[in-house]
């Protein structure tokens, strides 16, 4: 089929992988946005607008998302743009990645025995507009590890602490920080695989 | 601290990757058990035992892992020895692992458009006793996809597909076969592993 080109506008490896391990034909092209103006944008904007804090947080994650594909789709005429984002909140607070391993050694201490919420926004443009958009929530609940685990923790994993945003992975040592995990494997990773292929299909760029 | 050894009683390349990526220490031993014997004798055993036939699936896949983690348990005093099994049903009939690539495609056909359960047996043994077990349950539904989308599969994933019983790995072209998954990553790849981490933690072998 002649169908457009799929570009993902996003520099992130583990989505990049992804949709190369699901077979998808894709470039990725940085979509170079602001993320801290448009979070600190958002945040301004945001005083009373959403019932609870987790639909602010759902659609903080999809104005992030967007921001990308269209970033990207303004530059590529027809082709289709996936923008993804992830956010994660835990008790009302948003965290972004750590910066530091100290910064990382907190967070994981903030997330200790508490429940810690991952939103994704998922969004495909072309053309400079959005033509289909989702947004997904996945449920992890580190246990109370003791203070010598994490040490330990952070020792083995060391700068990749940084990579993620809840300061794990979850094939690798950071599966032994968790109680509880409930939610979908990709929108864990932050790209809800199926239904980005559903609508991939519904476009007519990937084979049915 | 010295702790007992954890041995997986289990030639599986992915539970043995699962185990390692987590950090554990253990050494894999295949049990060498006879599977399609003790299935035959299960289901002679098995009529009205059961309520329903998944209940009935449950209990195969954990005497299953139950004969894997005694066989090497009786050979290796003081170990801890994981056993694990994973069994498909769909729709009331089990299905065991492909093995030709005419079966696989006759499987893939079966389950097309249709809800498959992975069932998951998991045991830790000690000293030829079970000290600790646990079923868990995945559902994933496969979509109506198209034969030529098959054949383009399975010309894709040529004989990998005989590796695992339901034809597909999600992380892999797998991953568009489907509609719809639910159940927990690690269940689906057949080794629960929070709670198997929590056991090993309560059993002393796993740092907390």
């Amino acid at each position: 089929m002649t169908a457009a080109p799929i570009i993902l506008a996003s520099g992130s490896a583990v989505r990049q992988r992804l949709l190369a391990e699901a077979g998808l034909t894709f470039t990725a092209e940085d979509s170079r946005v602001d993320e801290d103006a448009l979070k600190a944008g958002f945040a301004q904007g945001e005083a009373g607008r959403h019932a609870n804090p987790e639909a602010g947080t759902d659609a903080l994650a999809l104005a992030l998302a967007e921001a990308k594909a269209l970033a990207v789709s303004a530059k590529r005429e027809g082709a289709l743009v996936i923008g993804a984002d992830q956010i994660l909140s835990c008790e009302g607070r948003r965290y972004d990645k750590p910066k530091s391993m100290e910064e990382a050694r907190a967070n994981l201490l903030a997330f200790r025995g508490r429940t810690h919420i991952l939103h994704s926004g998922l969004v495909i443009a072309r053309d400079g507009a959005v033509v289909w958009n989702l947004t997904a929530r996945a449920t992890l609940t580190m246990r109370a590890f003791s203070e010598e685990f994490l040490d330990a923790y952070l020792g083995e994993v060391g700068e990749r602490v940084m990579k993620s945003v809840g300061c794990y992975q979850l094939e690798g040592p950071g599966v032994q920080l968790f109680d509880r995990i409930e939610g979908d494997y990709f929108d864990i990773l932050g790209l809800p695989m199926l239904p980005l292929l559903d609508e991939l299909r519904r476009q007519g760029v990937v084979e049915t």
